[in-house]
């Protein structure tokens, strides 16, 4: 290189690591591998024919608007159906309340540069979603953790962990990104209690809430708070910025997600994201609406937990029937994943490159930590794989698991 | 407000003011209302027919993947079709020199964040674009400023500049927004050398050279660069970021632009985009791709060079037979905006609401400007106006300055 341009980097930019997980996946897309490695949703749903449609009427009827400038905060009809779609969560909130951005990864990135100052920490479950991480880090984050249990974050160590003062707290309550666990209604109300009380905003992040394929819905950490503060029903008002996005209700390659937050917030986060990208496609926001509208959404949801549901239940019958007894596994209610928990002294790196020596892909479970992972995990993603897939690539997955369970673990030596 | 989030927010943020430019824009969208004051291009122009051919082509062929989670660094081809539309410019680069955006917005956004340290000052023309000042507001930037004159940035106080080391120089050398003025050969090679030998990278926005209405193409900084440099033609490796935009030549409602780039800052870039928002719309970038392919964006951007052409020139011919001995104007050789001075005193504020009056609008030339604005002027779009409403509008305007010129400056008493 002619010129060394790291020394021209931002300070913090320098200390930002390449993802991990990023460099793994690139290594599970040959077409023989079975990969349960990333997160995508099953492309064999996506509504095609109804978004030609789409993109015809919007052409047709609105195509040099489509085609334009468009408001920072988001195509308002677009705006109007996430407000009527999330009341039926029990999310009350205005328009104004709501703005569109490029998946929820730009509502983190917006709300990391609202946010953080450099060296402000982060209450963070561990594990958490890794794009959070790389969203925050940028904006030189710190963390503190709370581990993960079947019911998700554990409160107990709540008070002590925020006697660190975070700056707020980053969570995802439903089907968590990557362990799979719902956080339970007693410390869902803890948590917003707590918060409150601290003054240390949450945010809640929730890109899965509405793939449910048992039990029953939980309640939103944002209408709790409203619920706990008295606070009028009709105008968000409290300490909770809730994120979601189209990326797993329709499809990601719109990447089309939204923010729900107190005005003040959302005038900020519009400020923000005007100098990030001006704002989100238009012609993108109004074909979402055109596929989304006159109840078409809830329908195609409704298709997805069916298909989805079944892929977990056959995932999990196979991780029953094929792994050893010394590996454990949570059992998502909804979402995308699951979390499979093996020995501490287990190698997962070597266990990663042996499973893709049988063409079978998951995503090891170290990078989802701010800090040291906890032992030995495997995130398992069952959206994007057949039924059939699943059979076979949990049935290899367990032979390798089984075999390096035999071996004597290095750290052990 | 139940909650005080300003205390929440990061100490730059509270730093940063809203858009003067945002709130004047509302008050010009009335429909009798003649604008001169955005910067929008002509949405009769829009490629309509072949965006819906696109879209169908997109869906049927290659739907799963289009709606499908993309490579953050963007879709192949349409990488190699920029690479290809750009060597014609001169501009020899690789695939891997490429980084798509959602528009160039966003190029300035994840530059700002790249290489700006809160306290770092970014060498830029007075006036500049005002969208660039937003992206790097936010990252702590402060500014060294040059002047521009009808050859563009004036390089006679380049090397004073230098002395306060600014991180990097941001320059748009073609048909500059606002001021509309190009900078000269002579210039261009004088900031490449100077910029080289300093080792300060300058940042080149390029959103409007293809739209040249009249004289030869200008050689692009990035292009000198290289030749100073004497490096491998086909391979980037000097010290000029440059951006572009299919913003101005198909569509802004896309949210598409580029960089170029030498490949350790991609790299970077890149990481920094996925965690800014994972990637663009693959379906937005697909439908891009099939409509400009088969030199269908070449044939388009001749229909727009003598459209554009056409409406500046009737803009110059009207501002010459409506505006006072007073006013003077650039005389820009493409692009979308010229840059109207009027005497220092001028009160800009209230000839911007007298012209509203009038029902026609402009943006007053203050928040261009890093410092202190030189006087008073006005940026006046023609790009999207028809010449009958040109004719109307600078005709109305021009009454409305003369008639400002006669009364007692405020400043002046």
């Amino acid at each position: 290189m002619a010129t060394a341009w790291s020394r021209h980097y931002a300070q913090r930019i320098n200390a930002v690591r390449s993802s991990v997980i990023r460099d793994l996946l690139k290594l599970t897309q040959r077409p023989e591998v079975i990969s349960f490695a990333g997160g995508l949703p099953a492309p064999e749903l996506f509504p095609i024919d109804r978004f030609e449609e789409a993109c015809h009427t919007v052409l047709q009827h609105n195509g040099a608007a489509a085609l334009q400038y468009g408001p920072t905060e988001g195509y308002l009809p677009l705006r109007e159906l996430i407000v009527s779609n999330m009341r039926r969560y029990g999310i009350v909130a205005d328009v104004a309340n709501v703005l569109i951005t490029c998946g929820s990864q730009q509502a983190l990135d917006l709300i990391g540069k609202l946010l953080i100052d450099p060296g402000d920490r982060v209450l963070v479950e561990a594990p958490t979603y890794l794009g959070a991480l790389q969203a925050f880090n940028v904006y030189g984050a710190r963390y503190v953790s709370l581990p993960v249990d079947h019911d998700g974050i554990r409160t107990d160590g709540l008070h002590e962990a925020l006697r660190s003062s975070p700056k707020f707290m980053y969570i995802l309550p439903n089907f968590q990104n990557p362990a799979g666990v719902t956080l339970s209604e007693e410390r869902r109300e803890k948590l917003v209690l707590l918060a409150d009380a601290r003054g240390i905003p949450i945010v809640e992040d929730d890109p899965y809430g509405q793939l449910r394929y048992e039990g029953e819905h939980r309640t939103a950490l944002v209408v709790l708070d409203r619920v706990q503060r008295r606070t009028d029903l009709r105008y968000m008002s409290g300490n909770v910025i809730y994120l979601s996005t189209f990326s797993k209700l329709l499809a990601p390659g719109l990447r089309l997600g939204w923010v729900v937050a107190p005005q003040e917030v959302i005038a900020r986060l519009v400020q923000l994201k005007q100098g990030a990208d001006l704002h989100t496609s238009t012609f993108i926001q109004m074909v979402a609406y055109e596929v989304a509208r006159d109840g078409f959404l809830d329908q195609h949801v409704k298709r997805i937990r069916a298909v989805y549901g079944e892929r977990r239940d056959t995932m999990l019958a196979a991780l029953q029937g094929c792994f050893p007894d010394e590996a454990t596994w949570t059992r998502p209610e909804g979402g995308l994943f699951l979390w499979v928990t093996l020995p501490p002294a287990t190698n997962c790196e070597e266990l990663f490159q042996a499973a893709l020596r049988q063409n079978v892909a998951f995503v090891p479970g170290g990078p989802f930590y701010c800090g040291e992972p906890d032992g030995c995990h495997l995130r398992l993603n069952f959206s994007n794989s057949t039924p059939e897939q699943i059979h076979e690539g949990i049935r290899r997955l367990g032979i390798v698991v089984k075999e390096q369970l035999k071996r004597p673990a290095l750290s052990a030596v």
